[in-house]
């Protein structure tokens, strides 16, 4: 199969848009849309009545709707962005009134469980998972760069035809995103395993350490600026988080059993006459650290 | 022993500081003192020729000399910014050319050893440690900001004069200190274990796990931005972090016993059945994290 990110021909551009869910991600591609495809005609769907008249009021959309398959009439493209418990019932409702040629995708930061929920449901179906985020909710916590610069992953499998997950690909790339990456479900799990839900359980983990080691958090409230980095993404929402940890259980244990290995063994670099394999270690970490990008964007 | 922030007599401010290492944090101290109190007449000893020329060419002090002597003399206030391993031969140097009235102070990261060392050879020392810093070193990157809002520590001992410490408390607060605090070194190397040198290793071991998990770093080129926020103090200087985790490495050690436990904790209630757990030690950690002043500050 080619990847999405290959040249690909004009029909491969969404022309109307549905979002499911104008959260936080849903709202940001509304914002984004607006902002790089005014062109792009966009639909809205939610449940909320408070969200639906946000949308409204802020004009992010053209339809407006709590009507299912008004939402998706006329769509190329529609982005799921409901919490990803939701996604296989709300797929299920709408599936009989796509266009014949619709693209579907999420957003989902689990994919193998969502990608086996709803491939079956739905004919044109790509996985995606946006590498952005912010540790606040909700269409008010939107911005119209959340994407900018970041990295896509999509999730395309044996049954996914070349022209949707192109479909996708350009539909991230116009809202800014710097890099689609094309991989199996599984094999996303377990990468989001180690660089997203590894750090947010380790900042987790290191906040109630510092907090429990002294009576009152009297350890906390000496908090620098190191600590305050480590710990960031630690403010996400915990609904949102254990919803991510859950279905990613069992990859997300083994990402930890890696890190409690590692970190023994750099324990026992601390024991005296071992400086020589400690600063090896600290130079290797430095080495690496400064090879990554500067935090350029909000905390997923 | 009345705390160094209560209200003191005049005698107490210092009018002739001189700084022993003008690197990272002791060039940050001339600036600061440069923008803040233009009447503090300063001096600067180093032993490299290139630092002192570059202090020279900056103006940033009044004397400038690689004469240790010289620039101790008519100093109320000596602040030893050298790294923790010279202080004792430094200090047993410029210690009969002190003064009769002078202050001592440092700024190392871990303060029992220091205090251990240079409690006897100086009448006059207050222990310091200014939660400041930058994952950059030397003069370079000094900042007249570095200090400002942020927490100093103070380590002084039964024998330690209230005026003594009463001046190195001002002194950090006319440089912009947002807290002074004054504990006894151990409690400030336990403490520090955990707010600062435990983060620094959970950043190390976090990036080697990710980096080994998968061929040729691939896991770690699709760092986000939480992995990036997370793993950021690991970039500090591997040499300067190696001192620092071998004089503290006791407090560290019992650091890392608290942290692999309270891992264990939360990987059990990874899982099924527990997910009330796994959710509540989220909002627990999202709420402790949310109490935390925002990143104001580069990285230590």
């Amino acid at each position: 199969m080619p990847t999405p990110t290959e040249a690909v021909p004009p029909r491969t551009v969404s022309r109307r848009l549905a979002v499911l869910g104008p959260g936080l991600i849903g709202g940001s591609i509304l914002l984004a849309a607006r902002a790089r495809q005014p062109e792009l005609r966009l639909s809205v769907w939610s449940r909320a009545g408070d969200e639906l008249a946000e949308v409204r009021r802020r004009g992010l959309a053209d339809v407006v709707t709590d009507d299912l398959p008004a939402a998706v009439r006329g769509a190329d493209l529609v982005v799921l962005c409901t919490p990803a418990g939701a996604m296989a019932s709300v797929a299920a409702e709408f599936a009989p009134h796509l266009e014949p040629d619709a693209v579907v995708t999420d957003v989902g930061s689990v994919k193998a469980p969502v990608v086996a929920a709803l491939d079956p449901l739905l004919p044109r179906f790509v996985g995606g998972h946006p590498m952005a985020g912010r540790e606040l909710a909700g269409l008010g916590a939107a911005r119209a760069d959340l994407f900018a610069g970041s990295l896509c992953f999509l999730t395309p499998t044996d049954r996914t035809l070349p022209a949707a997950g192109a479909r996708v690909a350009n539909f991230w790339k116009a809202l800014g995103a710097g890099r689609v990456h094309a991989l199996p479900a599984t094999e996303h799990d377990e990468l989001v395993a180690l660089i997203s839900h590894l750090p947010h359980i380790v900042a987790a983990v290191l906040l109630e350490t510092v907090a429990s080691a002294w009576p009152d958090g009297a350890a906390l409230a000496c908090s620098g600026p190191g600590l305050r980095s480590v710990t960031r993404p630690a403010a996400g929402l915990p609904e949102l988080w254990t919803e991510i940890l859950s279905l990613n259980r069992s990859a997300v244990a083994s990402a930890l059993r890696q890190f409690a290995g590692q970190l023994e063994a750099f324990a026992q670099c601390l024991e005296p006459g071992r400086e020589a394999e400690l600063a090896a270690r600290l130079r290797s970490a430095a080495a690496r650290r400064r090879e990554l990008p500067e935090l350029g964007q909000p905390e997923p």
